[in-house]
């Protein structure tokens, strides 16, 4: 039953609960592709594929005695090590274990293993999760698997988690998103991302990066993946299958804006070309379009480039909680770390102040569109090589050009892969959505994923993958 | 019919409803209460007549058609001049007006003229809100009705909310708490408040204190008239009026845990005596008592004492909203203003990771109880006299003793009167609930008061505002 590894979540789901599949052969058939791909990509900080055997028999003695812990039972997951998971230590991409209370399950974690889904490691990821490049200088990069000549950027900070997906170790990746860090991952191999709306999840149980910022997300190898799963964790959503059903068929009067310029200027190696195709695309299935600029997002990136809220909130946390790690922190972000310690609360004050002014005006922009689309990221992942602290930093910035505006704007967001640019490296397209309508997002990406094709029939397998 | 305005809010709005009662006769009869005690008083900044007799016309307006444009329809209010009411100039107890963006209603106001209360006009406050005395270098002090022979603190900063109600010329009062603004002038005052979680009610449309801890809240002159306008406005409880048919009619099985020593000891004048004998009654009633200590309180105080969050978030706003006014403040508050340039932005960071961690564990507090009871406020409301601003500031720190806690930790809570200390002035029982548990809280709060006697039955009426 290893095929079984690559039908949708809930087909699986709906096999595991008849009996026709178990928990356990859909581990091994997890393990096995970890064993057979996995060497090169480093996806996993701590890969535990004896943990996954035990929770997926625990899976399988529930489904014996009918008993259905929830959607997500037996379903192969990955955990990126910023989450504490209760009997694994928690690095957060750090050099040392962090203490003991940074091993707690979380509401989310707690969610998801409450529903006995199988949790086969947890993934590597950029320090304390502050940058987007997947870089880490004391563990290394995972490897995009989409080049199999170059070691490229697989996207961060949840760098690993995408790379999960990609080689079938895991159904679902579970990341944070503070800037970029699900989105970005995510498009940069080829799968779906989920960000929610601030506070729309707990952070609680996830080491803090901007207490302001920080949300917990999906990454998954569909959104219709990513959906399941947002529907069997979300804890407003009373029956999430009621959710589920209510998705629509097709895009018709589903109403799309398209972003201004500012989202599309700059995109290379043909990135912009292929969104804007597949925007075409659903407006010829009958979705409703019209331009939509989001001007706000110059304001919020704008005060992402003079320092953002990140570095000094995450400095904060570490001088209180782990003073220690930061000695040893990643020589990318070592100088925004310690110049953070000079900002006053007048100027951090005035950045937040301009945030929610923009947050504001940015939310009446959705008066007339259920969704505005975007290119994801502006770039193609980058081949890794030795780069200077100051060049990674730099390349920071860039990279979360398209995105750290949703967070910024108090918004939420999804990508979805929508073909290869010139490189033969993935695109994403990427739809955001007002404060609070996650449902409403989640089920028009549900839709256009409908209306494109899934990703494997898009993408085809990536090259360091393949059957 | 004005001993009408001495019923029950919710006895007012069936007779409105039925046409027994005409709004304009109320607002008649509020107007001349006004007139009669109001003069030495000085609860409203804007007393505005005839505004309240067109709201009320046409409240009537549309009863006489059988319009029923919600529960507060012809209900006489008074607004904190902190609140934007369209068609009302913004001063924020500055002496400047505000620009006209400090001028739009938001969605507390909003609703509670689209429920076509009657609108008196709005109230004095503390400068900008920052501090509880009720003091205001520019316009001076509203009065405390309760001592007529000392001009004594109403409390603040919504010094005119409080007196406005014991003058007898609104029956619900708009204020707002970031560390004590609606429970201190409500406790001494005699009427009660009701402070609700963070984020629980918009404060769209309130100029801003601290945008981390501002919570619009009500005063009125029974838990039961406050219990009846959270029911007409919250816009989480559906139908409001199911909320109040479940208020309990006893006591009997509430968990009320009694606050550790630290908000007890130091109570002035019998404070500590009343309240507790208060609490004694509701133990007879059949409330179920534990002593339930709430550590955390001497964490968050000791944050406030520091210098908390208001001065900076505060002075940011003011740098960049409103740099004129910052020539013009308070005495009282200009050090703190100027001050809090020279903070840090990891000293801000600090003390706000403080109050996270501090109200995390807080929450704990309430798995065994409903709400935890202590005294309001420790000290009788205090005797004018001419004080240096150094003063008036050390007296800000000690009024807020046992009120700032249930902000900084997140919580919600509810004053109401339980007597008279020594020296004849009103003493507030305060219930502080969990976060997000409003209803229960106020359905508590309302259940002791039906156990205890209104206020007017405990405490009489106020001997400057007496029949």
């Amino acid at each position: 039953m290893a095929g079984a590894l690559s039908l949708p979540v809930a087909e699986i789901a709906v096999l595991l609960g008849e009996g026709k599949l178990k928990a356990r052969a859909l581990a091994e058939a997890a393990i096995a592709n970890h064993e057979r791909f996995g060497a090169k990509l480093m996806a996993y900080s701590q890969w535990a594929p004896e943990h996954a055997r035990k929770c997926a028999d625990a899976a399988d003695a529930a489904f014996a005695i009918g008993s259905r812990a929830g959607s997500l039972q037996g379903i192969p997951s990955s955990i990126k090590d910023l989450f504490g998971v209760a009997g694994f230590p928690t690095y957060a991409g750090s050099p040392k274990r962090l203490p003991q209370k940074f091993e707690i399950d979380g509401p989310v974690v707690a969610n998801l293993r409450r529903q006995l889904a199988t949790v086969m490691g947890k993934t590597h990821m950029v320090e304390f999760a502050f940058g987007p490049t997947g870089h880490n200088a004391h563990y290394g990069s995972p490897r995009n698997p989409w080049d199999a000549t170059a070691h490229r950027e697989p996207g961060g900070s949840s760098s690993g988690a995408g790379v999960s997906l990609c080689e079938g170790s895991a159904l679902l990746a579970f990341g944070t998103d503070t800037a970029a860090s699900v989105r970005l991952p995510a498009a940069m191999t080829g799968n779906a991302g989920l960000k929610l709306t601030k506070d729309r999840w707990s952070t609680e149980g996830i080491v803090p990066l901007s207490f302001t910022f920080d949300t917990p997300g999906i990454l998954a190898r569909s959104m219709a993946d990513a959906a399941f799963s947002f529907a069997a964790l979300d804890p407003r959503l009373g029956d999430g299958f009621d959710f589920l059903r209510n998705v629509p068929n097709g895009v018709g009067g589903i109403r799309i804006g398209i972003a201004d310029s500012w989202f599309w200027d700059g995109c290379e190696n043909g990135i912009g070309e292929i969104v804007r195709s597949a925007i075409d695309s659903l407006a010829r299935a009958g979705a409703v379009m019209k331009d939509q600029p989001l001007p706000e997002a110059r304001e919020a990136f704008a005060v992402f480039a003079e320092g953002g809220v990140s570095a000094i909130e995450l400095r904060t946390f570490l001088d209180r909680e782990l003073p220690d790690w930061l000695e040893t922190t990643d020589p990318v972000n070592t100088p925004a770390l310690k110049n953070a310690a000079n900002l006053s609360a007048r100027e951090y004050l005035t950045r937040r102040l301009r945030l929610l002014e923009a947050a504001k005006s940015a939310a009446a922009r959705f008066d007339d569109v259920d969704v505005i689309a975007a290119p994801t990221a502006m770039f193609t992942p980058r081949v890794l090589k030795e780069a200077g602290p100051e060049e990674i930093w730099a390349r920071n910035r860039n990279l979360v050009h398209n995105l750290a505006p949703a967070n910024y704007l108090a918004l939420c967001a999804a990508t979805l892969p929508v073909g290869l640019d010139r490189l033969g490296m993935p695109v994403g397209l990427q739809f955001i959505a007002k404060g609070g309508d996650d449902e409403r997002l989640v089920a028009i990406a549900c839709a256009a994923e409908r209306a494109l094709g899934t990703p494997r029939e898009i993408l085809g397998a990536p090259p360091m993958c393949k059957d």
